[in-house]
């Protein structure tokens, strides 16, 4: 199965001299759930070892990577065959991949429970994700802000942020998540080898403020904007999120799903638009028309 | 308590023209246990929620923040008290903070499990997930290679990868490793939206060709060099490595303990070594003295 790893999509590209509607390719991200068979031929077991969020393709070989440097399996003689769920499990699961071990193999399964940790967002998600998200969050995906934000007051944000960075500019090793009024006042700071770490110290601290829902607000990502980071940003319930870097697909879905506006690529006086773009103002106060942004017409 | 997030060390700087030893600035990585105690006054339950590789400091806001963004408490209001360890729980734990909910409250937790994914490396991890990984590790730590890869082969790496490197053009939303010969020949190159993922795809491909351990090859990642990725080339048999982006204090660490020689910064014909400086050859063959590199003499 050939797998996608882009997405097509219609955006806005901003910049000094101009809008326009134009077509863009996303990095696809999707959840993959490994699952282990293993076991003595009359007592094989199934166990769900992790969910990752990935980029479909080469999933086997994922799979087996993942066993074997987690210390789960020792040598790939170990597997008798790795397939995805639709095929090995009669589950109509595209995201899921199942490895069954030789009967004769003992993995390393306290090893791997032992130094596995937990970290954020969605069991098989996706979908399924979003609508746990709808349930639990008292903020997201209400529309009734009048949060708009200037094209300049955007282009001012990765300068200010570039000029209070200060660990990033001497170790060049850090994330960083900023938190702007949408007149550019720059009203939180945190930074991060973890980008989901940057952005809950920042949430945290907010919500220790008082400061929640966070509407009014420009959430800036020195990075790339992943689904996580725009579930965070959803439960806090912010509604501009601008990255300096690439969004995911997934990332793109949810924004869409909770009408977040959600800009990448901001730099340079320049930046795309990828959904909710009735928040960003034109020069001349003018509003891109975004009931035109569809599929069909780029 | 002041955190450190920055750690200064001795480092080799090369380029066309020069190498020094030098000092330099690492972004600090440990892991933190995000504990949580709640239930009804005469049934407090403790229960550990999350183990995450973060960058000391504002660890009460990153746990708060955690909890928030993942559902588990919803106002500020639900906490009690939130505190490192070795004040809460009378353990000398600096990785380890507790969140104390007030008794009338009921923390989600279900909504937790459902939503959180396992992801790979370390419980409580730095020194005890070494330790880990030598003891389930068939390759980490042999000394016996003879691997030596030449300062004009690793200036090539970077380019060789940009021209390969098909859809990160088209997204600048995926991250590679890419496996090379000493000599500089591309053998493996794999992309995701996950740094982990792509290595895991490299691993595994390779695994299934029957190469571990990896000796005689460099690994090239696109971005950063964090302590899961150092862990999983470690896994691999993989003696060197090289970043484009900067390496974590706690990834410095590990290589050090492997003798895995790290490399960052690598781009535009320079780069920084980190560890194991023996087996770069400068131009006319020479091998840099590492045993001048101490924190003395910098």
């Amino acid at each position: 199965m050939a797998a996608n790893v882009q997405q097509h999509i219609p955006i806005i590209k901003v910049n000094a001299s101009s809008s326009v509607i134009t077509a863009d390719d996303l990095a696809i991200e999707e959840p993959l759930e490994i699952r282990l068979e293993y076991g003595a031929e009359h007592q094989r077991h199934i166990q769900n070892i992790s969910v990752t969020m990935r980029t479909p393709g080469h999933d086997a070989e994922l799979a087996k990577g993942f066993l074997f440097t987690e210390g789960i399996i020792k040598n790939a003689d170990d597997i008798a065959a790795t397939a995805h769920c639709f095929i090995a499990c009669g589950e109509n699961k595209e995201n899921v991949i199942q490895v069954t071990l030789n009967p004769d193999v003992v993995p390393n399964l306290q090893n791997a429970e032992r130094n596995f940790y937990t970290t954020s967002s969605c069991g098989v998600c996706g979908k399924g994700s979003i609508d746990a998200i709808r349930t639990v969050s008292s903020f997201a995906g209400r529309l009734e802000d009048e949060d708009t934000v200037l094209t300049d007051v955007l282009y001012q944000l990765p300068v200010i942020l570039q000029r209070h960075q200060r660990v990033f500019a001497d170790t060049g090793g850090l994330h960083a998540s900023a938190l702007f009024t949408t007149q550019g006042e720059l009203l939180l700071l945190r930074e991060d080898v973890g980008r989901h770490n940057a952005l809950d110290k920042l949430i945290g601290a907010a919500l220790g403020y008082g400061w929640l829902p966070l509407h009014q607000t420009v959430l800036l990502l020195s990075g790339r904007a992943s689904f996580e980071l725009v579930q965070k940003a959803a439960m806090a319930g912010i509604n501009i999120i601008a990255a300096v870097g690439a969004p995911s697909s997934l990332a793109v879905q949810l924004a869409e799903e909770f009408s977040i506006t959600l800009i990448g690529f901001l730099r340079d006086e320049r930046f795309n638009i990828y959904t909710a773009a009735h928040r960003v103002l034109l020069p001349g106060n003018r509003v891109v028309d975004s009931s035109r942004i569809t599929v069909e017409n780029i």
